[in-house]
């Protein structure tokens, strides 16, 4: 449950536009790369330093910034600076706790959103915060760490594939925010196909450990739900923003990654139930369980325990007790044992436990 | 649960507009067919090739094109450009795992819905997505594979009954939405029947495969549910939007649809109320079962347990015991384990437990 | 649970307007009854044709018409032409599935409801659908079968009890529906009367039998639910509606039919948080009855087990076992007996299971 | 829970304004009292008979009447006459079952409003229908028997203390609204300190007992509820009222009222998660308690009976089974007893079960 | 529970304006601080007496006057007298059970808020009321005890760090605001840490004890809850507000502290969803245990009850039991036993019960 608790604590009391980063520490050094673009033609660089970032010269170009590792407050305060964003927008950026949002300051949009990606060393579902700027005809995007969902974006980039390169700034953001909003259902597959097979477990075998893996299941779905449903407002917020950082024609596009979170909402809510109707099953299998081994038991018992009794009242040593004498007293109470065994069986038949 | 997951993630990151189809592969050539009509005639027509649509001629009758199998992308493509669709709608139609929606094109409405029917191979409930484009005097519909609802409304356009033939293409839309619609009742009626013999079952004799059944129909109704209701928000959007390409007159209608959609809604609002009713019955009579299975191991060995104890006191070879030596020993040591088994008996019914 | 099932599908695909009757089969005659009344006269008339009303004379009189049986559909048809009414109404008359609604066709209202009573011959609650008609000054019910609710509203007419011979149509469109919406406080009692001796069953002296009269019962209050949800909505698109067909002085009234319709859902949803409690009350009653019957069974088994152990030892044929032949072996040997019972009595005692 | 059920039935039917009284049947003569009161006197008076109601004189003082006993419908139509109520207002009066609410006649404001109490003869919370009428300078209340909760406001204007007898009749009106809802403070808190007390026993030593009363107290917040959930929009109804009877000065108090009231709907949310969270916590204490019950008669049966056994074995009468002529046959056979047992006990331990 | 009770029931009935300390007794002496600031200097200061307050001097400073300890009603009363407070403010502030809720008075803002915090010494989460008031220039902070979460605000306020300094009274109460809502992070952190510890336990070795504890961390989030949830209305109350007391460029700050208070109420649903997991699981696993616990009883008690039969059956005394004088009759009979129990066995290990 490492993923609930990050330590927000350490800023409470602090002035606002105070950096200080929330989240797993990292080590590694920030990395920055810069794609500029037209139509015609495309730079991409690594930016050794942040100064190196010229942003008077090729003015007709979109630009793209990318950052991995926020974990350097300086880095990124240094950054901000220079494409002048508001302290507070810093302080978000760093602070990788946020709730997704979008918040509109006049030069520019800033969105909050959870990249969410299977880490495929741990083998666990792993969140990410990323902080989009969109200017005129600039992005800026902020990550927690190397490793993202834009590979895509870079390749349709790089060979100019589709319309990414003759649109703007607006449509790079649209191609992001896409990109991470596609790999939502990669994850919601691989969630799905464990309920799947957990499904089947449930249903034919149910074993105790299965409880747990549910347990698990449902709270990543508790998890996916925190990041997804604040989302669903994010991309309605950017639908309605009377802005003219997008274009109108970027609206269409917008629209169809509005239609992709609620699809995604939707599966998210369908996984739930489908979990609790599990968690149903599962119980009332275990009571079905203990029912047959309280048959079993009950069977064994009422049929034994008179027969021993009965076999007990002839083990008594009375110096009279006629029916020891009898010739065909042994195999007469052999018979009579029979007769009570029997009887109890029928009933249990006729109660339908055997 | 395979009607849950969907390979989504295959167009994750890929341009808007990719068509790549999702859903379940077949193999079968697409069917095109055609209908042409007006108040006096009517030319139905298979199409053998796309480009045998020929958009220009006969401009005042009203045209229905359908697409029997969208996993063939080059043809849906071929088809969208003829007739002017936008590349993101062309997406949405080749992926069959899109939420219901309606959105307008200015140019033609583009409304997504499911269509539900109960496949009679496999005996189980199918959703099969449907995509319908109006324009000003033709609707185009794409199916995922052959076999459909509309039968009706190609015999009431065969036939001439109703006002279909004297109405535009939008009643032509509102006849196929309806068509859906109220087929969804079919399945619905389905659904209650199979919730009539289970509550049957639940509340005379309940076994644990009951179980098994009530927790895949509650899956079905979750599935339906995801259907449904954002079908009540399509229907209620086209009834809201102010488009030309749906006259006033069809209002009316759509009012109709909707009345419909609602009552689906509450229906499996209903069911899923009555099947939770039924898991509770259900579980409670486990319990009750459980509890009259104690009841009569309690009552044998509370009973019997006693009594083999005094029959062991006696079975004891102490050689001074001077009960063994009584005349009556035997007797009375009967008399008195009769006594005790009767006043077991008595304690157990006023227990309230015979 | 026929009561959730009508046989909708036999429309599916029809073309709007058919008129196909659903609901249960009925054979008897459709029955026509017209009052005629204004403040001076009132004149009652049963009709034996339709083509008997002639709406042309006596134009300043109110009219109610009200027809038994829309199972007949020829005669709805008949009758609906001549007073005009749209294909879509007619087919939501003789439909008598439909969910409750209001429908604006400006020459007149449409309104759908369910009268609900309780059937003195089956005993059980019976939903009737009742579409109500309002013109200027005519009201046309229709009603499945015969009986209603209706007979105080005749009474007030033939005796020009209040206002309602003063008063026009829309008043007496107020009159039945507040007749109808007064029968649901009936048909509540009889349901509280119900809780409240289920409740005393269940606090008291639960048995299995009672889980599945509360299962009954809350199927009830899911299909009262279901009638009585959608009938808010009517009431309160009555009030309002802009339309010249009621009269503001009208108003209050259709205020105070609002208010019960309030009340009434506020009583089910108290019944059924009541239900939810006792179905509670009743699941924990078994687990406690369990619990007492197992601490019969774990007294005895674990008194006597002990006890049966040790006479069992000294009913062994060792012969060597040098207590038996001690004179006061015996005794001694009943003494330990006690004490080992004593103690595991205490024990128990100590544990409060006694 | 004969609290949830009045005869609403009676009144099926009956034309509009029919006053009859629903509610308990009180035999008591109804008692009217007069307080005519301005900032310099005050005129307190128990009228005899309606008539002596002078409405003319004084006008420049603030009137309240209060009518003790809406029973006698006969008087309170009389009254109802005099100062000039609308039959639906009388009929509301008389009928006790309703749901509060706020409706404004132009002429006056009406308030129906539950007044909650301890009856202390009954202990139990008792709800009693207050309905409140404004004019322009005079209030009229109607209870439903002798006592109530105004006593406090009786003696502010007596005393002339606070702003009262310099305000008007809207201040009174606020005066009274207060001291009904802060009078569900005192019950509300007599249903804390039952739940703190059943929380004690709960979490230390719950019985079956406590079951019924976690139910009846649940119970007790659902009747609240259904009071005090209406009361939260009659109050925020008459904040946004725009009507000249209330002046704008009184705003603020109201929405003081208005905050109480909410606070009030708060903590009974509250108490309900908290009764619910006492129902899981008592269930499973019980689950708990069986499964100590279980392992105690698991040990003592899983010990001794292997033992009982073997003591059976060698109580078998073979003419030939060497080990009973053994010298040492009788200790050996009484050391393997207790190995078997202390290898079950060690057993146990090592599950954690002693 | 006892947080959830405090003694609202004495101001029944009194008139508005009534000074009535509700709440925990308290005996310190009240303690007044005044900080007068503006960009160039600070003046801090304890005032002995409420009329050492000169409120006319230093006009242009921002001035924040705190008070610790409200159970002192006529210091209360002589300070809100001296800033004109209106009475019913002044009987919100004494009264420290109220909602938080924000009011403009036109000439101030009144709001009230909980602070909430881990009491360390009682080792438990604690709430105490702070009221704020917003002057033009001034803020006024009362708080129920000494202690507080401001003394970051006031290190801030005294080194001149940020923007404080240099802001008005507007920027103040967004600093004391932001305060307050970064403490409900420390205190959450706290309950998810104490959620992890016991979310590990349930998962691995659940015991009754947990449930307790689990109930009461329930209860401490049903309280945080009703906390937070208006808190949230608060604030977007304020960011709503049209009032010249808050200047446009605090609204940006404002906004974060909303996305604060929105993530609190995340956090606190997600804790309530894991919560009820929890709760599932270590029912269950409570099943699960007495599943294992009845398999164990039903194992041996099935085992050698037939093989003590047996026994028994052998250690009757007859005189005519062939099967006694044979040779091997021992040897047989023990084999016999042998096979039965292995058979037994076998059963069991195919049921997959060991």
């Amino acid at each position: 449950m490492r993923r609930f608790l990050k330590k927000q604590s350490v800023t409470a009391g602090l002035p606002p536009g105070s950096l200080v980063h929330i989240g797993e520490k990292r080590t590694t050094t920030p990395k920055l790369t810069l794609f500029q673009y037209d139509e015609e033609s495309l730079h991409e660089e690594e930016l050794k330093d942040i100064s190196d970032l010229d942003l008077t010269k090729k003015k007709k170009m979109t630009r793209w910034i990318n950052m991995d590792g926020v974990h350097d407050t300086a880095k990124v305060e240094e950054l901000g600076n220079q494409i002048k964003l508001h302290p507070l927008t810093l302080e978000d950026i760093v602070n990788t706790d946020q709730r997704p949002k979008i918040e509109d300051y006049d030069k520019y949009l800033f969105i909050i959103i959870k990249m969410i990606y299977v880490d495929e060393h741990q083998q666990e579902i792993t969140a990410e915060q990323i902080s989009l700027v969109l200017f005129d005809s600039m992005v800026i995007s902020f990550q927690e760490g190397e490793g993202d969902v834009f590979n895509t974006v870079r390749d349709r980039l790089r060979k100019g594939k589709g319309k990414i390169r003759k649109s703007g700034a607006d449509y790079l953001l649209y191609a992001l925010l896409d990109a991470i909003v596609d790999h939502y259902y990669v994850v919601l597959e691989r969630v799905g196909t464990n309920l799947e097979s957990l499904e089947d477990v449930v249903v034919h075998s149910p074993t105790p450990e299965i409880l747990k893996e549910i347990y698990y299941l449902k709270q990543d779905l508790v998890v996916l739900r925190k990041s997804v449903w604040p989302l669903r407002e994010v991309i309605s917020g950017l639908q309605r923003l009377e802005t003219p950082l997008i274009k109108d024609t970027t609206d269409i596009y917008l629209r169809d990654v509005y239609d992709h979170t609620i699809q995604t909402v939707d599966t998210i809510e369908t996984y739930r139930d489908v979990t609790s109707g599990m968690m149903d099953i599962y119980l009332s299998s275990v009571s079905n369980k203990m029912n047959e081994v309280m048959k079993v038991l009950t069977i064994f018992a009422s049929i034994f325990i008179p027969l021993t009794f009965i076999a007990g009242v002839y083990g008594m040593n009375f110096h009279l007790m006629p029916e020891l004498e009898w010739t065909y007293g042994y195999p007469i109470i052999l018979l009579i044992m029979g007769l009570v065994g029997g009887t109890m069986l029928l009933y249990f038949h006729r109660k339908g436990w055997l």
